[in-house]
């Protein structure tokens, strides 16, 4: 029998990297050969495979009940650059791996289920997400796509036909006869190894508010301008920043607000800057908590900019709802923890996943298993095998529940 | 009689940019053509030209005296990328008006004078400063530039060569004969155009202290990292901002603290940065108090990290000592203001000039005029006429009272 970890391993050597590390961007070579060597191991499974025509790939396991609505479960083939072996592979080799075990012990389900390898989630190739599963559930079109380019200028459309994919391609547009969607994750957090915990059942993937604040001051010499007289965007930055995070803290958790980036200008050692720009990541999982913290931040700021006299312009530019996972699924992934005897939390999911795109159309439960230390979106990514191995399992029992 | 206004506009014809500025970078064809032309004027003027290795111009009105010392006075002729046209220049063509206004009222001096165009003082092209008044008073050697390149990779000894200059074009090295200096200069701040007056009396030039802070934080995703399980850098780097920006105020003027340039990594906004570095530029024009809130703005930094537990390494790249003007010098000044009814000043200077190279050789004073809204290195650089005109008076009363 073929253990996770192998499987993690394999798929990690189509685009791998010289320091361990993975780029499987969307559409490139790399990505159309780790699509195409699933496609032959899932077919070595007893699997029916086809792609649809934006490139997902399917393995399914047809139901003997008749029914013609199926069980969908996987995650994502694409990778960031430099990306680690784990985020997304792990969702799809957990499918494989606890289908054909299934396949093996139980014969065929009463209810169809397929595995899925999303042909893309990360947006790191074209600037645009979830292009997999919006495709899927119908809520991405090809009109959207068709202005969109990568780095080099290429265009989604031609990199999509390039790949031999694309409208007609495979005859298979989004899906109707979906109706529960299963996606197992690493976590990307450090929750679970810090409460040494095996398996994290989440409840919710939380909402995202993003902002981009532009300070206003007065550039000028940092030699001959007395503090008196100064308008320091950065020092006002600064108060900024220090007060979103204890306003943050003091809302308390699962609150989390991020700044991750930051320009001065002019960006000289010796001119106090008159312009700064950041970025503030705010989430919660739930709808009114986060409203109520977004607004407290964005009242922060302006207050701070007042007392210091600067001008601060605020915009929104990212606005994503928290989504619930299915409560019936939910309680059942822990009832089978509980049996499995797996040490579990329920908790929300911090980043954004395919299961945020299902959970609006069918009933969407998401497993985690730990991630070591937290890293993720590094060639530093590492689940142990045993780990692995936990959540295949409540996969299997969760299935086994539904279709057979 | 030309007044100093028309001299700068004309001056600021050479290396004009199209949105009024002027940039004039060592050895360049606008630099040559503009020390060209103002030696064809000094002629004119009846002064003797001439000029020496690096491609300081000289103008020279010989003393009746017989004494082999005399008086230079003069600034740089370069300019910043995208500069204005009074920082340098004003110093030049004062330097130039005096002495032609002065033998035509009085004739020839007992003591020479000498107006001089010094060919460098920015650092703009090539990362050297000073280069014009560290050759003319032997602390530059043409050794320590063989090294240098400019951004497009041209040697300094190639792009002297280019311009008709370098080792023994002109027979003339460093100079031993200078016995003072005076420079005449825009101020590059505000606070003479504040407090409404005229002149400002330079006493010293501030020392200058620069570091690099790196803050050490962990990168981590910004959506599954709890706010207590961050090591967020810029939190860090934000905190020590504020209480250095704080800790400078209570320190008190004229000491002056400048965060100018900030860089964080990775610098995404979806990423917690692992790593902030900043740079710090602490002037004042005392040594011992430039010691003093140095050390107390790197144990600021130092507490900070420590508070937060995260490391912070900090390196001093930049060791300027503060020099004072020449005291004699500084009351003659006073004097003259003062019988001319001209309002008035003492004050340091904040930024950096060729007065500070020759006061380590020779007395020295300086002698600042206001600058419309502080503004420097820009092409909005403006001096009122009149304000041009009051800084030549009293660099006019100087020079009679120092050689006739």
């Amino acid at each position: 029998m073929q253990m996770v970890e192998q499987w993690i391993q394999w798929l990690g050597s189509f685009g791998s990297d010289s320091d361990g590390g993975v780029t499987r961007l969307l559409y490139t070579p790399s990505w159309k050969e780790a699509q195409e060597a699933l496609k032959g191991e899932m077919e070595t499974l007893g699997l029916l495979t086809f792609y649809d025509d934006a490139g997902n790939l399917f393995g399914r396991l047809e139901g003997t009940g008749g029914e013609r609505s199926c069980i969908l479960t996987g995650s994502h083939v694409d990778t960031v650059k430099r990306g680690g072996k784990y985020d997304g592979a792990y969702g799809i080799v957990a499918a494989i791996t606890a289908l054909s075990r299934l396949r093996e012990r139980y014969g065929a389900p009463k209810k169809s289920i397929e595995t899925v390898a999303f042909c893309e989630e990360e947006g790191s190739r074209f600037p645009y997400n979830y292009w997999g599963s919006t495709f899927m559930t119908g809520t991405a079109s090809y009109t959207a796509m068709e202005q969109t380019r990568d780095q080099q200028g290429v265009s989604f459309m031609e990199a999509m036909a390039q790949a031999g994919f694309g409208p007609g391609t495979h005859g298979r547009g989004p899906r109707q006869d979906i109706d529960t969607f299963i996606e197992l994750h690493v976590e990307q957090g450090a929750i679970l190894e810090r409460e040494q915990r095996s398996i994290g059942i989440v409840e919710q993937i939380v909402g995202l508010h993003r902002y981009t604040v532009r300070v206003h001051g007065e550039a000028n010499h940092a030699g001959t301008t007395p503090m008196a007289y100064r308008k320091d965007a950065v020092r006002a930055a600064s108060a900024m920043i220090v007060d979103i995070m204890n306003e943050t803290e003091r809302f308390g958790a699962p609150l989390v607000a991020t700044v991750g980036q930051m320009e001065l200008v002019p960006n000289t050692p010796n001119v106090i800057p008159g312009e700064v720009i950041f970025t503030i990541d705010i989430r919660h999982p739930d709808a009114e908590a986060l409203k109520v913290a977004s607004e407290s931040l964005v009242a922060t700021v302006q207050r701070v900019a007042d007392c210091m006299g600067m001008q601060a312009d605020m915009e929104r530019w990212m606005n994503v709802a928290p989504i619930a996972m299915d409560k019936a699924l939910t309680d059942a992934i822990e009832e089978i923890c509980k049996q499995q005897g797996q040490s579990y939390r329920r908790m929300p999911s911090g980043a954004g996943h395919d299961a945020q795109i299902f959970a609006a159309h069918c009933r969407t439960a998401m497993v985690f298993v730990p991630s070591r230390g937290g890293i993720s979106h590094s060639p530093l990514e590492y689940t142990e095998p045993d780990q692995l191995e936990d959540g295949v399992r409540v996969l299997m029992d969760l299935l086994y529940r539904l279709a057979y």
